[in-house]
This record gives C-alpha cells, structure tokens and sequence, in this order.
C-alpha cells in the first residue's frame, strides 16, 4: 500500500487570501497531477498567511477566508488538501486545520497549544482546542497538529495513542540563527517518545521582522529525518509511505550559522520590498562597514539595477571612506550618486546660529548632519517610489548610538537585530563568496564620520566587550552584577546597560528589521519607555 | 462594629520600584496616622506600576519587587496593607495581591482573570490562579480580586458565597472616552448579582499611550456608589464601615465627555514629560488648530515657562497663520521664536537639482518642507533638553496626511488619537474657560500649508465624512460595504479606507501618544505592515 503525501512550503503574503488561494489551489493541482500525490499539506493559517495580527479581529476578512476554503475544496477533486484557516465558531475564533476532500470539509482540527510569549500572541485572537482530529485515507489513520501543538511534551503521544499512524504538524515556525537544529531536535524527542512518523510542513518567506525559513521535513518513526526541503525558499517535497513507512528521499543539507543569517537576511530584505510594492530600494553608502553589509544584502535580494548607493559626504567624511564607497558599488554594478550634504547643513547652522549663540557644540550638531542625509535619501525614495534601506546594527540600536530621523530614517532596517561583530563576521562570509567589500572597510576602525577624527571607541566600549554584555543583558535578562560576575569590566557594564535603559523611545521609531537571534527589539521585546527601572543605580 | 478602609489612589512610576514602595509606605503610614485606618489598599501591581512589560522577564526586576514587599510590610505596622505585586513561584509569575499585616504576608490572592486583548497581554507574563483568597479583620471578612476578575461573569457571586463581607479590588484600567461611566455600570450589575459592597482601587497617573483616570469608588452591597474619588489625579480617600454597611461619604463629580479628555490629555502630557524627566517642551506652532490645541494643552500641563513655541514659516505660510501663531503664543505667555525654513529648503532643492531634473513636483518637495521643519525642533529639542510634542491628530495618522520624520517627528504626539473633529470640540472647550486659542484659528478650513493655497479639503473628503468612516473602519472592524450602507459616498469610503490601509508603515514609525478612544493606534491595533488585505479592491 502506497501513500503519497506533499509538503507544500509555500511563501504566502499575509492578508491576500486570493492570491494565497489561488497558490494554493496551483499547488495542490500540480501535486495531483505532476506528483501523483494523494495529499498536500500546506503551512499554518495557509490562507491568510501568517501572522495576520489584528486583521483576524475584522468580520469581513474572516468570512473571506471562510469563503476561500470552500473554494480551494471546490477547485481541488482528486487529492485530500489540508490546510490552516482561521474559523470563526460561535464561541470563539480557532486556529484550525481542515482536511478537504472531494469539495468537503472532511474534518477539522483546532490548536490546542497556543502560544503568546516572544513574537507570538496568539491568546490575543484564539480560544485553544482540546481535541484530537483523526482522519483516514488508503487505510492509514493521519493525525492534525499546529505548530506549538508539538513543542508541548506528549501532545504526539496522545495522537499516537488515539491511533494516529502519521502525525501531520502544519507550522508558521519563524527564523533565529539556530532555530532550525533546536526545532528538529525538540519535534525529535517528541517523535521517539510517541514512535510515530512526523510530517512537518514550515511556512516560508519574510513577513516584516519575521523570517520563516521553510526547511520542512519528515521524521521517521524513530526519529530520524528521512527527507527536508531547502530553506528560505519555496519547495513542493513528496514523500511515499509503503506500508506505513517512509520511504527514505532527499534531505537538503541546512546552512550553517553564518550562512543562513545571510540568507534568512536576504529573503527578508527581498519579501519585504517586493510584497510592499516598491521599485527598489537605495541606501545611503558611507565607506562603513554596516551600510557596505546592507548594499551587499540589498544586492544578493533584489540584484544591483534595483539598487541605488548614495554617498552623501560631509567635511568629517575621510577620503578613503569615499573611495571605498565608490570602489564597492562599482564592484556590484550599482548606480551611485553623489550628494554632499554642507550646503543643507551650512545652511542649518546659520538659520540656529542666533538661538545657539552662547551653547556649546555637542551632538546636537551631529544630529544636524546625521538628518541632513536623511532628508535626501527620503526626498531619492520618495521621489522614485524606492525604499530607503536603514543600515544601522543591533550594537547601535541598542545603546542608542544613531540618530532618530537621521541614519534611523527609512523603511526597512535589514540589520537592525545584527550586532557589529556579527556585521563583521558577515561581510567576512560574503566576501568568501566573491570579493565585494573593500578590506580597508573591514579593517578599519568604525566611525560614524559626524566630528574631526571621530571612532565608535570614544563613546563605547569596543564591540568585543560591548556585544556580548548587550547580549546578556537584552537577550538573557541577566543583570549587571551577573554580568561583572562573568568577568566583564564593571564601568563598561554599567555604561552599556545605561544607555540601553535610556534609549528605548528612540527604538520604538524605528524601521521594522529582520530578526535573527533569539530576542530581537520590536514585538520580541516589549519595553515600556517611560520607566523608572534602571539595570544599574544611577551614577 | 467600625472598619475603616482607605482608598489609596496613587500616581506611580513603571520600573521604579524603589520609588514606588516608598511612596506606599509614607501612604500606609499617613492613612493610619492621619485617618486612623485599619487597612489601606493599594492598586494592581502596585510595587511595580502598571503595566511594566517585559520588565516582569527579569529575574533581577521580580526579585526587587518582593524584597519591596517585606521592606513595605516591615515598615506599614499598625494597619494592613493590600497592594499588588507580581509573584514568582515555582509554576511561573502570578498578577498577585498580598495582604500584610505586622510585618508578615499575611494571605496572597492571584488574580483568575488575565486580559489578553486590546492593550492587555497578561497572558504573555502571568499564570491565572484559580483560587478565592478571604481574611478577616475586625470580624469582617473581605475577599480579593484585581481589575479583570471583576468584568467576569460570576467573580463577585462567587466570593461573595464564599463568604466575603466586602470584596475589595485591586485596578489598573485604563482611560478611554466613558470608560468611567463603562467601568461603573458594569461593576454595580456584578455587585447587585452578588449583593456584596465594593471597594475599587484604581492606579491613577500617564503610562506612554496609557492614563490610568483614578476615580476609585465604593459601591454598597445595592449597587449605590456611596463614595468615588477625583478623576486624574492622586488622592487617598477613607470609608467606613459600620456593621459592615458602608457609611456614605463624598462622591467626586465625574467629568462629562469632552472635559474628561481633556483632563487625559494634559495628565498624559504632564506624567510623559516629568517622568522621563525632560526640562520642558517645545513644539512648532503654525497658526494651524493642531498646534494650537497642542499648546494649550501643553501649557495647562506644564505651566507656560516650561513651554516653547517655534513658528517655521515658508514662502506657502499665510501672514493670518504667523499672526494667528503669534497672538496665542502671547496670551499664553509662552516663549516663541521665529526660524524661517526656506534657507535649508532651498539649499536641498538646489542640492537635488540635478538628480531632481526632469522629474515632476509631487508630494516630494512638500516633505522636504516638512522635514526642515522637524530638522530644526529636533536641534532645539537636543539642544535644550526639552521634548519635542508632535502635533498630528488621530484622522491624519489613519490615512497618512503626514510627514514622516517631518511634522511627524517628536517624543511624544498627544492628539495622537484624537480625531480632527474632537480637535475643533476641543479646542472650542478649552476656549469655554478663557479665550487662548485664535477663533480664527478655529475658523478658517485647515490647511498644511506646503503648496500654494493648499486646504486639506483638496486631498481628503471633509471630516465631517472623513472622521465618522474612519471610525467605522478603524474602530469597529466594518467593511467598506457596511460603511457605504450606512449612507457614506463609496469613492469617499473608498479612498479613505485605501490610504488607512496603505499607511501602516507610517504609523509604525510614529511617537507614542495618548489613548482616549476604544481603539488607539499603538499597542491597542496591531495590524502588519506587509499586508495584502485591501478593505477595497484595487482602483
């Protein structure tokens, strides 16, 4: 006895249920008629893409999707689809997955696990399920879960036992650097322990700051991975089960660390820019490290003759970040102007020279300078209808050192949850592949070119302390005497922790970015900005 | 038999737990001291503030706010204490309230009832406890429960039969337009049910988008409010008990419609600007109602001499504005200065001019106005100390009738969620007690003054229209079909419904402002960015 299931790892954009249906409808046709399948499965809330946030709160965009479903059931005879949907009950609104067979809707499961820390709030717009959904096709019983379901100890042993032969998990399970070991190895022990085979079908593609890096699979019974789709991209994967059992196909490799940042990286650049719709996108190029990254990125995501560089010197930019720029855009093919920013900024200095007679310089005349490039870039994308890309750093963001509506400004921050040495390590990686990053760019201390002789090290600690008490302090919650504790420089500890106490307002007007760690700024991490907590007593 | 219970209606500080423990010691003390209490009960979280987010994820935070406990219990003998403190266990965190009596925990109730919804995400940090928590104090016996508990169907009955004399309520409930009359209506249905006098604490005091109002009250066991403190500010109010019946007392008038949110305004100001500690305010004022209304409601929260005015006007602005500008600045007493923006406008345009040839004019050259604009309160805001208060109104910030980084930019937006309408009643309400705002001001059509004789009449339909369509489909989740139904234009509903949709991205960049309607952009609509949801189908 021969089943043939489909993994459908499909990159939906959240809201456009008719365009997601009709995805989905192509899809299953094809694994019908090109594969032979008996059964596609496609990811969680497949239909609305996910996550629809407070879309799922509007009448009219939950009966479209009500109405999509019947649809796709309409519209795909032949083959058993199951997907995710939101329903609407008289209870309450369910995360669920429908089996549709023959232009019906044979079954339907709803979450019983529903998430709500991290970047989940799913308690925000569903009741949980308590029940077990079983359905039958060529005499193998399949089991329904979503998602969280399996990351809940003995939620597969309960389908097991309720004689499950197969488990199908229908997954929206977003991207940190090492998420895709961690989630194999927790869905693993969950396997072994019920003994039950386990079709994992990941939604893919960037939806704002979330990354869904595909990289399905199929675990045998004990556990042992017997096929896995590509990540970061779509893929159509069959698998057979003979008698219940897996026939072992291609498992594609998975990246390594730095690389699937990269990648994860520039998926999330490319959905972004083309789901919203733009022309392209432009930076603005410094001979820096960090806007050298994002032109590399902006590149590798959307190709260089969509891509704009601007330089935007000032009388503190050195010649040699200049060259650098030029050197790098002309090395990808970018078009790249020139717009030096003194005149505007001359002519800021003189309109306040009355109202600042008497103060001293501080960073206020930075700023001045920092807003100037951002006025131009706004006035290019705004313009030509392309999106500024922000290229700031998570070492940056997090201690504030950036200007609001300056180097802050534009659409997009691709590497806004990236820390500098990170930023490093990237460019480094990149460069390995074909050499586009200037190495003085690399080498080079960083420098954000707003005074006479300037280097980040006269404010900050250098990133090799900086990032990693950033990292115990923002992402493991650890305090200040914890982190001395671990041998870290008291003032520097006290330094970095205060000014990220200080500049939450100036993250939360911040473009949204790509998360890649494990607790990113944004809707990871929900900070009040008026706040008397301080990390460290007040010095 | 006499009990005396105090209300103690208190204005904290999110994070500053320090602080916050002092303030309900000194509280404690004077409510024995002064009012001969027996027991002074404070609000939800009250050691904390409320809400302070992801501040609950840090063992160091959680672990401050219980020695604050017994350092509160150790220094308040002679009366009990309530108060609300978050409560680590072994099973995880509860919303908690503890009894102290002669410095020992003397009970602890956790609350059963966690909201997940609007700006609530209790469920992201809080188990719900299950269990009813009574004590006994001068032979009455009063039972514990914290804001939501009190919304559920049933709560009250059930501690009621349970037992309880008197139920007392720990809050932290937020401010909308009504709420007050809301919040009482659906208590008494709830005491009635249950036939049980109320004592209701709520936290008072602005939060970012938040206010908590105040006006915490009693009910008698008939539902009959028999005390209520004063709406928006701190007060520490007694009520006795004799036989267990409460003896009416002082009722605080509350504030009809426009005058309460008047009230929310100017504390939302004063709580933002004080408690992140800023030296004052400025803002730029054009002659335009926003900004005037702004500056009124600045000034009444901050007193003129910490209030600034900055008038920016360009070859578009009309004498009446300056004029307009220069009069209210003047009744109000409040400093002003005049910077003219055309040197910087001309210097980008001639800056641009070669990138720029060929192309058309468009909304391009009109934010660069705007942006100049924000250029120079930005430097004067670095420069001082002071924050910049950002004037847009809530029907702008729905269909994007703004600058990003331009009139956009600023700390804070305090009409954030006020439509364009309730501007014009408000401003004329404020005009009811003394004559600060120009009625020409009030008078003329609005404009945005960056093109020539531009109204805003010429890019959006009416806000007679425009605010009650926007209403429908921002706040209550109606489709553009209803909306037509309900006698609306369809190509007004239509375009308005297209730019709220299209619009987000901006939003999202937006400082914080203060809720006032059922559904505030912010923390209260989570909508995405990336979104194919189109209210209307492609023009």
């Amino acid at each position: 006895m021969s089943l043939k299931i489909t993994l459908a790892q499909i990159n939906f954009l959240v809201g456009d249920i008719a365009a997601n249906s009709r995805k989905i409808i192509q899809t299953a046709i094809n694994a019908r008629d090109q594969l032979g399948a008996d059964i596609c499965v496609f990811s969680e809330l497949a239909v609305t893409g996910y996550p629809p946030e407070d879309l799922l709160f509007r009448p009219d965009f939950i009966a479209k999707a009500a109405q999509a479903v019947t649809e796709i059931a309409n519209n795909t005879q032949g083959i058993d689809v199951v997907l995710g949907f939101p329903e609407a009950t008289a209870e309450g609104l369910y995360n669920s997955a429908a089996v549709l067979r023959e232009g019906a809707i044979l079954c339907v499961y709803r979450k019983n696990c529903l998430p709500n820390y991290g970047v989940f709030d799913e308690r925000r717009y569903f009741k949980a399920g308590h029940d077990v959904t079983l359905f039958t096709l060529k005499n193998t019983t399949l089991a329904l879960t979503i998602c969280e379901d399996i990351w809940c100890d003995g939620m597969l042993l309960k389908n097991r036992q309720a004689g499950a032969d197969i488990v199908l998990t229908l997954n929206a399970s977003p991207f940190h650097a090492g998420k895709m070991q961690l989630r194999e190895e927790v869905v693993r022990k969950q396997v072994k322990q019920a003994a039950v085979p386990l079709i994992y079908v990941n939604q893919v593609g960037g939806q704002d700051e979330l990354i869904f890096d595909g990289a399905s699979f199929v675990l045998d019974q004990h556990g042992v991975c017997v096929m896995r789709a590509a990540e970061f991209k779509e893929q159509l994967c069959v698998i057979e089960f003979i008698n219940q059992q897996p026939q072992a196909t291609l498992c594609a490799p998975l990246y390594d660390g730095i690389s699937s940042i990269y990648q994860a990286l520039v998926l999330g650049i490319r959905d972004y820019v083309t789901k919203n719709g733009f022309q392209g996108a432009l930076l603005g190029l410094s001979g820096g490290i960090d806007s050298a990254l994002v032109l590399a990125l902006a590149v590798d995501a959307l190709g260089a003759e969509k891509v704009e560089a601007v330089l935007m010197p000032s009388c503190y930019t050195q010649d040699m970040s200049t060259q650098d720029a030029i050197t790098q855009a002309k090395t990808l093919g970018v078009r790249y102007q020139t717009i030096p920013i003194m005149p505007a900024v001359n002519a800021f200095t003189e309109m306040l020279a009355e109202v600042f007679a008497n103060t001293k310089l501080d960073a206020t005349e930075e700023n001045i300078q920092a807003r100037c490039r951002g006025v131009i870039l706004m006035a290019l994308s705004n313009k030509q209808g392309k999106i500024l890309l922000t290229t700031g750093n998570k070492s940056e963001m997090s201690v504030g050192y950036a200007t609001l509506y300056g180097d802050m400004a534009g659409g997009f921050a691709p590497i806004k949850d990236v820390p500098k040495l990170l930023v490093y390590a990237l460019s480094r990686y990149r460069n390995s592949l074909s050499a586009i990053i200037p190495a003085r760019v690399i080498e080079r201390p960083p420098s954000a070119e707003l005074a006479p002789n300037q280097v980040d090290a006269d404010s900050l600690p250098i990133y090799e302390n900086l990032d990693p008490i950033l990292e115990r302090y923002i992402a493991l919650d650890q305090s200040a005497d914890e982190i001395i504790a671990a041998g870290f420089k008291p003032e520097e500890v006290r330094r970095a922790i205060s000014l990220v106490d200080r500049n939450e307002y100036k993250r939360r007007q911040s473009p949204p970015g790509i998360k890649i760690t494990t607790r990113a700024f944004g809707r990871d991490r929900r900070f009040p900005i008026t706040s008397g907590y301080r990390g460290v007593d007040s010095q």
